[in-house]
């Protein structure tokens, strides 16, 4: 059972895995250092948790440990209980959702690890938006997909904002990062994948057209401002496109990604 | 062409337009009040010109005059020329791409002018989110609808956010409000649609195949949160749903729209 620690000063040293949890860059740095992520929203933690990551601690008010109850019995990480008004003064907001832990990031696996016997996969390469990282993670683990893999520079899946909106689809689909951005597409395809790169390029085939009849599908997609770099779309085995009406700037990468997973997954 | 004002003083109040821009709740009722809407980013002012909508006044740094100065040069409506930290000032957040355009809302024309000649409409019942409606927009633009109707508390498509967000398609998709909910459905169906509710109902089909062979589509999407209202679910002609793997909390809406919209406009 976590030893609840009620606490009354914000300035206590022991939340400092929660502190100004708005500012990006300083997260950014601070969780990297302490290999930390945090878990935000009573169903985030409790599967974060089941997933089996270890906990270092918990945050919430008083009135969120009842619902929590049954997780907390299952480590002896320390729970901090404090008011929702000092929560918000260490966190920097309002923490809608109630409970917020910090846990301790794993290991990341090796590619070949992760894909094996995966028959669709999703490739990230520089995705900035965290929110949108959140998403694709979302749709991959609703369509039926087996893995993702990210660039060294894609956003973050551990961050919270990511979490949040994968509502924990980071937790129960498997995902690595490549080590190497330039080897990361012939690698796979030396793997058995057919790497399909969502692209607006000139060759590209509709993107049914281009799934129809493979087994093993990599669905690459580009950050997004720029979509893929000339490298990632040059190496890709097939490039695809969603067919769009004319003058569109093109969907979203959220969207264009629901999409092709929806076909990917369908795929006959 | 517009008239330069140079202003020194945030609290001038021929800037009474562009006040407060995150204060969502104070927005609502300013624009409402002043039968107005406000475009952001030198892309979405111009989309809106070119539109037709009416300028009130332009509000931008000087380095934003060049680009925007044939969109200038069409109209006898002020532009305030300000510095970036005073338009800081005035708004309430930094302005990143540069302008803002105010502009008259124009009066909603009928549900049946809008859908007449139109062969796959969206309908959106109550979202909250303007991230998500104007996702919804821009979806609907890029994968070939022709009109949205929203549902009397939908969120506003022309709130800045939304605009943004979808840029400028709801400028160019037509759309309107109906005026009675509860007859809203059935009044499509007398109009020729097969509406089409996206639901997770057990009687719910899998949408390729609800909108297979159907000539005019209606499709119907519920708010972020609880999904359709009982009477909207039971009023559509089907119910239909995007297959998922188990144990997935659901597609969100942007998402599920686009995955709906991409099949529904594919229909054969």
């Amino acid at each position: 059972m976590a030893t609840l620690v009620e606490i009354e000063d914000p300035a206590d040293p022991r939340l400092a895995d929660y502190r100004d949890l708005r500012d990006v860059e300083l997260r950014k740095a601070l969780e990297a250092e302490h290999g930390l992520f945090l878990a935000e929203g009573e169903k985030v933690v409790r599967r974060s948790v089941e997933a089996g990551f270890e906990p270092r601690s918990f945050l919430m008010a008083p009135r969120w440990l009842e619902g929590l109850g049954d997780v907390l019995a299952t480590t002896d990480a320390p729970c901090y209980v404090l008011s929702e008004a000092l929560a918000e003064q260490v966190t920097g907001f309002h923490v809608h959702r109630g409970a917020l832990a910090s846990l301790e990031r794993r290991p990341l696996p090796s590619v070949e690890s992760v894909v094996a016997g995966a028959r669709s996969v999703l490739v990230l390469e520089d995705l900035v938006d965290h929110t949108n990282v959140g998403a694709i993670f979302r749709c991959g683990a609703a369509l039926g997909f087996d893995a993702v893999l990210l660039a060294p520079r894609c956003a973050d899946p551990l961050y919270r904002r990511s979490i949040k909106v994968g509502m924990g689809a980071v937790f129960t689909l498997p995902w690595t990062r490549v080590d190497d951005w330039a080897t990361a597409l012939p690698r796979l395809s030396e793997l058995g994948f057919t790497t399909v790169a969502l692209t607006l390029a000139d060759d590209a085939t509709e993107v049914e057209q281009a799934v129809a009849g493979l087994d093993k599908v990599a669905l690459v997609l580009g950050s997004e401002g720029h979509g893929l770099s000339p490298r990632w779309e040059r190496a890709a085995d097939r490039r695809a496109v969603i067919p769009m009406a004319a003058g569109i700037d093109s969907l979203n990468v959220a969207a264009a990604t629901a999409v092709a997973c929806y076909v990917t997954a369908r795929r006959s």
